[in-house]
Order: C-alpha cells, then structure tokens, then sequence
C-alpha cells in the first residue's frame, strides 16, 4: 500500500476526478472511506520524532475532527503542525496462487496538512459532536453534555481536507498468467467489522430498554 | 487514547510487569496484540513531514517485519530512521451517560526505533513468510514461493521489539457518580472483525475445494 499524494482543491477539478489503479482522486470517495471508519492513525513529529497514535474522529463537510486528551503530549504537539492522518478499513484478504500476488482488499485515505487546536467552544462542542456521531448516529442526542469543567480536559484538532490520498483494491488475486494452471486455491475472503449484541451496564437503571439508536448500530 | 513510552529491555523485569490503569508493560500483552492484528500503521518522517502509511506485518520472536514495495518512497525513507508503528483492534464502543464519560474498548501497540531494510535474502524470504502467515495460518505452504525477480520488487522493513507502549481498555462506562441517576442508556456496544465466506477466484481450476487453512480463517 503507497501512498499517491493529489491536491483537492476547488481549483483542480479535473484531478479531483481522475482515477488511478489504486489511487483516485474523487473527493466523494474520500468523504466515503472517512464516514466509514471510526479510528484513524494521527502522524506527528515530536522532537524530531514520528509518533502515530490511535484516535476518534468526526467530519463537519470539509474538515476532520480528532479527538484527544489536553494530557497527551503528541496530541498536543500536532496544534500548528504538519499531521498525516490515515484511516484504512480492510475488506478483504486476496489469496493468489504465488506468494507474491497476494494482495488485500482496502479502501484507505491518508490527508496532509497542518492541524489546529480548536479554541472557540461552539467549534469544540461541534467538533466533540462530529465524534460521537462518527461512532454511534443518535448517541449525542440522547446523552448528558458536557459540561464546562469537563470541556476543559477535551482537546479538539482540526485538519481541513485539502491535500489527500485515497486508495481502494477490490477484486480478486491477480496472477502472474504461467500460474493459473497451479493447483493452488485463489480467491478472497472476507474481512468486516461486525457490532454485536449491546452489553448494558450492570449498574444501568432498572427498566432502561437499548435505545433505537444502538439497536440500529448493531450488525444485523 | 494517549501513550505511555516504556522500554522494554530484559534488564529492566520490574518495568515489564508494571500495569498502569490503560498502559501494560507486560511483553506477553505486546506479542498478543500483534499477533491478533492484521495491519499495522507505520509513521516515518519524509523531508521534515510525518507520513502514516497502513502495512502488512509480521512478527518473529522480538523483531517485527513489515512489508512494502521498493517503489514507495516513504517506505523506502524509514531504513535506518527512526520510525513508530502502531497496532490498533478496536473491541467495543462503550456508551456512557454523558457525552465526556463516552470511550472505547481497544488495545493497542505502539513500538518505537530505528527500521533496517532487510538486505539478505533468508531474512527477506522469512520476514515476508511472516508477514504472510499473520493474515491467514499455513497460506505460505500451500502455495508458490517467490522467485528471484518477484523478490527483488519486495521491501520488508525489520523494527527491533525494544521500545514499545501497550494500552488495553475493557469493560463498561465509568460516568460521573451524579450521572447514574439520568435516564441515559449506558453499556458497551461490541466491535469485532469477522472473516465471511471465502469468495473462489472466477478463475479457479475447477474441482479445487477451499482448503482447510483458508476454512480455518473464517469465523464460525
């Protein structure tokens, strides 16, 4: 898996719909492949350093939202700086007859750009919301918010979606032409992520049924 | 999710088994997380600028090799620099009462050094063997190993186990005590990655069954 950096801008519409092998450039499937995913990796550099780390994240139309601790240093550090975040969703392992041609199934997109600490409240509350939303639809409605204390121990970056990579394989193995009379199986198999059924809180209020919204996140 | 740096050095038996609330230091947790993930995201520093690229890996004993291609720079750009690779299984969603208390269940492996580009072709040839064997069990065997001009277009990177972060986050919500009064649905919504039923190449010479190693992958 490469990278192919392309610029989004308004200004290049015509590389915003070019498509490449494993590489395309339409902003509609970058939009997709984020409001698919749930974790994505934040790239900074700390000291010289690279450091990736796992967060939450949410989409209000063209910028990212990440979610992280005030207390975490490498979240910190990317305020003002260049950041690569990455989200990849795997769908699917392709199993060629050699070794070689092995492949996964991927979508994937990687944006570039200088984040920035949210400082205004109704950004951050905006910001916070896009979140939630990201990983459960409905949760932030049906939920006690934050109050001011708590707002102060939440750090929200923003990345505006300019410059991205997006690449998605599907399909099958595709094998050198000498190997397809090999007696090798080939094919795909699946790969999904599945929600199963909720587990309530043992300390959950007597009668409290699951509300509409988890019982629709769940994988039917 | 934030990291807790930790060597993990055999000169150093007491930090190894110290526990913190989400941050493990026990090798065992280190080899568990990468032994049940599938990909990994590793972060170079490319002309001054962070880059997160998504990759196949594989582990043996304490070196872990990651897979790539010659042709990608930032691949390419992380031999003998200093990198940071990150595993992350997300577990479950887990519903608080308030919006702040919201988290997830995950675990996670963050190792920090110096990648090598693995030169030597045993090393190669094992490194990519494991990388292979991570995603599907006994694939390597069953199939056409590489030959010398399909090796030759393979990058696989080596990272040293020395310096890593584990974090584990399980169970149910932690709200504000004031909160479990709220008629707010708390709980935990399970996440897992589930293997479907393998999809034959359109190409498959038939009468080749899917073989037990493939039906091993898929989940029951």
């Amino acid at each position: 898996m490469s990278a192919i950096t392309v610029p989004l801008s308004s200004t290049s519409r015509t590389a915003l719909r070019r498509r490449k092998e494993r590489g395309s450039t339409d902003r509609d499937d970058l939009y997709a492949v984020l409001d698919a995913g749930m974790i994505c990796h934040l790239g900074v550099v700390l000291d010289g350093s690279p450091r990736v780390l796992p967060t939450a994240y949410g989409r209000i139309d063209d910028t990212l939202y990440l979610h992280g601790s005030v207390a975490n240093s490498a979240f910190g550090g990317a305020d003002d700086h260049e950041v690569c975040v990455t989200v990849t969703l795997l769908d699917g392992l392709v199993c060629a007859r050699s070794v070689n041609a092995h492949s996964m199934n991927y979508r994937s997109a990687m944006i570039f750009g200088i984040a920035r600490m949210v400082h205004d409240e109704a950004g951050r509350l905006a910001g916070l919301r896009a979140v939630t939303e990201t990983l459960i639809p409905g949760r932030w409605a049906a939920t006690r918010e934050p109050n001011r204390k708590e707002m102060a121990a939440v750090a929200v970056l923003a990345l505006p979606l300019a410059e991205a990579s997006v690449k998605i394989r599907t399909g099958g193995p595709l094998d050198a032409s000498q190997d397809y009379a090999l007696d090798v199986w080939a094919g795909v198999v699946p790969v999904r992520t599945v929600f199963g059924t909720p587990e309530p809180d043992p300390a959950l209020r007597p009668g409290l049924p699951v509300p509409q919204h988890i019982r629709d996140r769940v994988t039917s």
